[in-house]
Parts: structure tokens; sequence; C-alpha cells
């Protein structure tokens, strides 16, 4: 398929080099160019802007840092909108307001392009390993229309609505569920710790019997090592996605104080160790705040 | 073996059975002895008091409701402590506090007794089925001898210390964990359901992908049914849990806020719903205080 | 003094009635005309934008609803900034964002024009009654030249700090505190309520000791009323300017769980009580909480 | 009047003096005698247990650390309650829980002898310059009769209910509303601070608008000096107020959210700085969170 591809960061350059992999004809544009080279190298071709990106392709592909940086390469003369023919796709992969999602999709509607919201579940490397897991919100005939491009860089696709905004509420819901549990963790090992258990030893327990999951194995291990540095997914990032929570959950009228807990353990954690920790390393602050 | 049982409960009636399915010669006692003609029919012998339960016998087993229930059959002339000759082993199974274990076992101590804590986790139904898991504290010779009992009623052992109340401390951790995911859904949920993409579905992403364990699986179905009646585990008896724990953290000075959230939800849950209900019902508290 | 005044709602209204009657020669603007008859009957002169306002004016007032409002006066071939002379004063008394404060400085800065951030404490009454407290932050010499119109509106004026915008962080630490204290004094009188006491009796003892201030007398008359509606200030204006106070804190790596709390127990209310209920109605969905 | 006094710590031994200072004929008892010394001199008797306080005097009054020591003068051979003779009247005026003043209550009741709770406001200074108000629970020919001591001791007296409980609770809500105000001031400051805005120029404003009251003039000069050691009332003793508040919070099934971030403030306090710290100390919990 002739795709676009903008937006070549930690996530979407190993998720362009699966598409060309999976031979698409993949143009990509990022805001600097020197993380092109190994994609042009391995056959994709560099542009010099979102517009050209977009121009006389299928589908245009955006993997972007946050909703500002959507705007950017979907607006003005080199923006997206102007680029996409009629009819054309834009899958937005980003993590990104509710409300973005909807501008977006009414913007691209005005012109008619179509607009399919497609945020991903999984770190770099589940990118790397086209494992990611895909939440669409769209029209199920621009889902189908995607599928060979999902087949190239996931595992499994979940459709949770015709509204484009919704998969972006949904992957929303996701990372706060992911903090949430790491929350719980980092409380429940404080207590064992002072109490005696080894934060492994209980994690052991945990993963071994209800918590036999992902979230717990993955996070568990990292907490048990506090391995909160360098960075997977910053604090300051982690930040951010709680605002946008948090965003959705004012507009809806919907009290979270579990989120407005995390929002304030994630402010603690900057404020004391810096930005440059894992968004996780809430639970640092945690046995800290016990007197660990 | 030649065990005693005390407490015919909704736990306690499958495991005393799963002990006499499995050959042991079993004396049970029952604060009222009905509940435990189904067990004389299977072929344990009725006894009169806790002392006698635990008289002439290897171990005796607990499994009461609450602290002071364990105290009531431990202590005075009809007691346990009494009854118990020395050498032989309490395995104490309720949920109970750091503290009351660590009382129980000085207690046995002073008299030359052995004491286990092994509380477990699993429902009634998970009872039946002998397939509990056990989270056992104290003397390793001891989980040694109690493991012919241990495989009669459990899938698993976890042996996570040699001072008994540290197994209590991984139980009341773990219960706080499980109601720390039923609020993390519940609030996902609601803001899920408020902005148009049903609990199930979100549900479904979520078990799909980062959080495919039981404790997601099984909870998540009660909050997508509202299955909040007939109480499966009782609010006031997860109160009290979170009391246990809270206990625990104000003796080890370690805030909680978490916690703090889970009891103030229980009590909101109590005071507008009621008594009998499940714990997980704070998830209706929850949809219910964004207007749902 | 020559003075511009824009913003005619419930606070604008009697300030700039205070400034007519203190013979000021005011020129007044609203974005609808009709709430300018009164002061045009009493003296003052109606114009056609913020611009003309601003023209020929020694100082420009304004108190208007949000920070869109305030950009809106200020922005555009009819704002403020064209009409304003070069080394003219604009005080600003809305209650507004840090950020947005530091925004308008800035921008008069650029044109020579200077700014003074000058928000108020004080209901309509005392609008009207010439007893507001007003905050000012900004240049000694523009809050000396400002004095004679504050004379003319407050009972006393508090000059925090020589950069405007600290004045709007006073501000709005003060609103935070006012909404803390409103939910001490619900999560205590429904505690009391529950436990035979009634509220008044124990705002008597409250008011009657320790806590013998306006905020306490007069918030706990409402709370003990139950006058929550119609709203003196309703619960939406209360929620932005605690999204305001979140924003200054997220800004600072603050956390502020109170405020968290605050927030949390406002949007409750809205979703259950609807918008059209003062900002103390907070007191009511805590005793509703409780099963009151 | 013939009364005995029993309990001479920091609150006790002022109360007893003035009390003696007035003439009344006072028999103190003390755990440990060597604080009784300076009343001696000044005219009252000494006497060997609680039961000898007790006897043969119309009033006997105790102001204890806790529920523990209450009960432990109360009972036994020694205790007041073998002591007192019928119709003689026990003032407590310890900071106690609800239930533990309802039990008082209903042992003296058993006996023919009569109960008021009198719990106090006000710090040791207060008690010195019998300038303590008196919040008092019971028969109203009671408080009658305790006039001539309340007068001795107190400015004012509160008659809040003919239930000696309720002005336990009525006192619990007090503390729980002093520790509120400290949270929110710590909250607001550190916002300040942080905003360039020095902590003292904040507490100007709101003591000159506002929160005119003695608990904001008296805690927030504590806040600005941080003058949190010594400390005129322990975090530990704090803790143990905020735990009374909340048994009536539990018992009562009312959820209060801002109670438990206080208890969670002091827990991390403790841990951080030890037990020696004032409960005002939860400000430099909430500042050093902010990275300051």
């Amino acid at each position: 398929m002739k795709v676009g591809f903008i937006g070549l960061g930690r996530m979407g350059a190993p998720i362009a080099a699966n598409l060309v992999h999976a031979r698409h004809d993949v143009a990509v544009w990022n805001r600097s160019g020197e993380k092109a080279r190994p994609l042009v190298e391995a056959g994709a071709i560099l542009v010099a802007s979102p517009r050209q990106a977009a121009a006389g392709r299928d589908v245009v592909l955006t993997m972007l840092a946050d909703d500002a940086a959507l705007d950017a390469v979907l607006s003005g003369e080199e923006g997206i909108l102007v680029g996409l023919k009629a009819g054309a796709l834009h899958i937005s992969m980003s993590t990104i307001a509710v409300v973005t999602a909807e501008s977006a999709a009414a913007r691209h509607a005005e012109r008619g392009q179509s607009f399919l919201s497609a945020p991903v579940f999984g770190r770099p490397d589940a990118a790397s390993a086209a494992k990611l897991f895909v939440v669409a919100g769209g029209d199920p005939a621009h889902v189908q229309l995607a599928t060979p491009l999902f087949d190239a860089i996931s595992q499994k696709v979940f459709h949770v609505s015709e509204k484009p905004s919704a998969a972006n509420l949904v992957k929303l819901c996701g990372n706060f569920m992911i903090l949430s549990a790491i929350e719980a963790l980092g409380e429940a090992m404080t207590l064992a710790e002072k109490g005696g258990v080894p934060k492994a030893k209980l994690l052991e327990v945990l993963t071994g019997t209800l918590f036999d999951a992902p979230v717990f194995r993955n996070y568990g291990a990292i907490l048990v090592e506090e391995a909160f540095r360098p960075a997977g997914f910053a604090a300051p990032l982690g930040l951010k996605d709680m605002r946008l929570v948090s965003q959705a959950a004012e507009a809806g009228h919907v009290p979270m104080p579990l989120l407005s807990l995390l929002r304030d353990h994630l402010l603690q954690t900057i404020a004391k160790e810096g930005e440059n920790i894992d968004w996780s390393g809430i639970a640092r602050t945690i046995a800290k705040n016990a007197g660990l």
C-alpha cells in the first residue's frame, strides 16, 4: 500500500520500519530528518513536509508526542490536511485527548478525507517485535482497509467503536489502569517491606495467584529492582497522559479520586526526583513517604 | 493425620470436607453445631468444644470470621490453648490482624505448642474444588508437616517467611490489591461509559492486553453485570479487612492514600446500599457519584 | 480620574457604580450594552468597544468572567491593547490564571503600557458596599496611582508583590482556602449530625472558639440552612477556579491532595445536582455520601 | 467545693492549680506523684489512689492522655468507680473516643453515680490563664453544679447535648477542623512560595480578610516560622485523635476523605521527622513533597 508515515520517535521509528519490512511503499517525514536515515536505507522515501508525506498516498499514519505536535503536522500550508487527497485515510496512533481526536475527525470530514483513531498499547520493544495491540475507533470499512498495515505492526486489533475518539478514551483508560496498578503495587510493597516481607516475595505470591498479568509481572519486576532509570516512559509523559484523562473526566463530570492521587504522586516524583525518571517511579515516592 | 478443625463457615466447611475426603481423621467443632452434620455424615467426629477439637490431635486448624472469634476459641477453660498437647501445631487460616497472629504465636510458644499462619486466597468455590492458594508463615518444619493437609485443600503453597504473622501481612496486602483493582476498574469503566464506550468493551480490551489476570476477569465480569447481590464477600467484611491493613500501616508509619480511598468508598457504599452488598459494590458508588 | 471600565457583571457593575459615585470620569463597555443603562443614568459614558473604553484614559479597569473573556477584550482591532495610550495603566481585577496575567503584563509592556493585577475578595454585596479587599501585584508607583480608585471600591488594599501575577496566585490560594474550609465544615457537620449533634450546635462551638472568622460564619450559616440555591457563586465557576489553582500547582510541581479532593467533590456535585448550585453545595454531596 | 483531680500533665496541672487558686478543696492524684508538689504547696492534698481522690468528694475531675489511661483510673480496687459516692459527679475532660465516653457514662450510672463529659479547647497557656473553652455534654443539673469549677478554669462553656458523649464528638470534630485548617494553609503556602510569594505575605492577606480567626493566626505563625519543635501538641497525639475521629466516622458510616488525607500526612510526618514534632509539622511534609 502507498502510505505516508509521520513521527519517527521511540515508537514511530520501529512501527515505520515494520511497514517497510512488510513491503509497503512508505514516505516518511520527521521534524528532525536525521532519524529517517535507517528507514531510507531500508527502502523508505524521505519527504520534505507532512503535506508531501500525505500527497498521493492511500493512507497517512501519524505517531506523535502530543496534541500540539499532531496539530502542527495537520495544519498550515505544509500540513496533512492540504496534502491528503479526498477519500484517503489518516490513521492517528498518538495518545491524544478525546477532544483533539474529535477535532481532527471533523477537520478531515470537512475536506472529504477519512480519519481513524488507532492508539496502541506496548512499549518500544513491542513495537519492534510487531507485537503491539491496536485500539481502533472509526468506520469499519476503514479498519478493514487498514488491516494489512495493522497486521504488519501488531498482534491484535480491537475495534471499539465507530466513533474515532472512543479509541482514544479507551487508550487513556488503559494508561490510567496501568498507573493504578503501579500505585497499588507500590503501596502494598512498602507495607510488606516495612513488615519484614521482601518486595520480591510479595510479588511472587501476587503474580502466582490472582494477579498473573503482564502489567503486574512487568512493572512488578521494575519495582523490585527499582529500575526507574533510564525512563522507559518518563514521568512527565505519564503526567501528560493523566492530564488528558483528567480533562475527559472533567468534561464528563466523573470524579476519579484514584486518578487525582496518581497525579499528585507524579507531581511529587518529578519535584523530588526530576523529570528523568520512569512513571513507575511513583513507587519510589511511596516508599520514601514511609521513611524507606 | 489426626486433626481438629474449628470454624465451619462458608470457607471452613468445604476445607474441612476436603480434609475428610483425603482420609484424614478430623474432629470438628463449630459455634452452631448444625453446620457439622454433612461432615459427620462424611466421616468427621463432632466434638463439644475447641479444647476437645485440639486434644490428642497432631494439628488443629482454625478458619474463623475475625480476630475476636479466634481469640474466643483460643482462650478460656474450653479453649485450644488448654486442649492442645505440647509440640502439637495450630494452623490459623483466618484473615486476621498482624498483631493478633503475633499474639497467638506467643501464647502457643509459652505452652510449648507450635503455630503456623496459613491464610488462603480463593472464594468458597475454590475451597470446594481444593484450588485454594495457601500463604504460609512459620517454621519450615511445620510447613513440611502440614503439607499433606495443604495438598488436600489447595493448588499451591507459598512459604513467605519464618515469622507466622508475615503470612497475614501478605494476605492483607493481597486483599488490598484486589480492592484496588476493583477501584481502578470502577473509575475507568465509569469514565468510558460516560464517553460512550460500553463497560464490557473496555474490559475486553484490558483483559485482552496487559490485564489478563483472574482479578480483572472475575471482578470485571461482576462489574459489567453489576452482580453485586447476593454478596460473595460482603462490604462490611471488606471494610474489616481494610481496617486490618490500616492498623498494620499505622503501626509501621506507612501512608497508604489508595487504602484510605478504598475505605471511604466502602463506607459510602454501606451507607447508601446497606450491608448486604459485595465489596465490589464500590464500583456502583463510583458510577453513581458520576451521575450514572 | 479618567477611567475606562470593562465588564459589568455581578461584580463589575457595583464596582463601576462606586467609581462613578466617587466622581471619577468613567467610560464603560460591556458585551451586552443593556447592563450599562443604570451607570449611564448615574453619569458614566457608554462606549462602543474595549478600544474606546481605553482610548484617552489614564486607567482602564477590567472585571471579567474568565481568561478567554479577558483575552477577547485585550486583542484585535477593537481591543484595549490598541486603544490604550503609552504610559497608561490597565488594572485587571478578574480571577484569572497566573500565566494569563503574565501574558497580559508582557503584551502591555511591549507597547509601553502598564499593567497591575488587582483581583478582589468579596461577594457582590461587598462590592456594592465598597467593602472589597484588593490584592494588588505590580509596580508600587502603579498601586499609588490606583489608590483613589481602590479607595472608592474597597476597605483595604494588600500589595503583595511587584510581579503582577503574584496577586493572581494569592487570589487563587484564597479561593482554595475558602473551599477547603467548606469541605472541612461539611465533613465535620456530617459526622456530628450522624452522631446526634445538630449542625448549628457544632457551628456555634466552632465560631465561638478557634474558628471565629467570616469564612466560617458566612459559609457555616449557608451549610446549616442548606441555602445552596440560588447560587451565590456557582459550582462550575468554583470548578473553573480550582482548575486554575491546579494549573499553577502542576506548573510548579506542587502536589495538593486537598485540592484534588475539592475538585472531585465539585465534579460529583455538578454531576448529581446540576450546574445551578452554589460551590458550597459540596457539603450536600458530603452529607449524601454518608447516607443523610 | 470538695473535688478530686486526677491527671497532672501539661493540661491537668494548670487546671488543677486554678481550682486550688479559686479556693476549692482539691485532692489530687497523679501516676507520678512528683508533679503534685507545686499543687500541694498551693494548698491541695496529695492522695494515694484514684479511689481516694474520689472518696468523699462532690466531684472528681479527670484530665488524662488517652482512653486507656481513663480506663485505668476508673477500674479496679483502687479506681474511681469504687471510691466515688452515690450521687457524686465525675467530670471527664480528656479527649477520648465517643464509645469510651458512652461506656464510662454507663458504668457510673450502674452505681448511681453521675457523669459529665467536658473536654476543652485550648493549649497549656490557655489552661494557665483560665481561658479554656469547655464543651459540656450531660444533664443540665450537672452542668449547673459544675459551673463554679468551670468558672475557675475557662472563659466560656458550651453545653451541647444531654448525652455526655456528644461533647466528645464535638471536641473530636474541633480537632479535625484544626488540622484541616493546617493542611489547607500548608498546601496554599507551598503553592504561593513556589510561585514567589512569601508565606508570611499570604498569611497577612488571609488573616486580614476572610480568615481572621485564632486558628489561622496561631497556626499560621507556626507555619511561617516553621516552629515545629518543640512540639506543642505532638504528631503522635494528633494521630491518636484522628484515629478517634476515624472510629466515630467508621461507626457512623461517614466517608471523610479529608480526614483520610490528614492521617496519611501525619503518618508520613512521623515516618520522616520522628515523633518529636508538632502535629502542624504536616506542613513541612507538604512543602517537602513539593521539593521545597
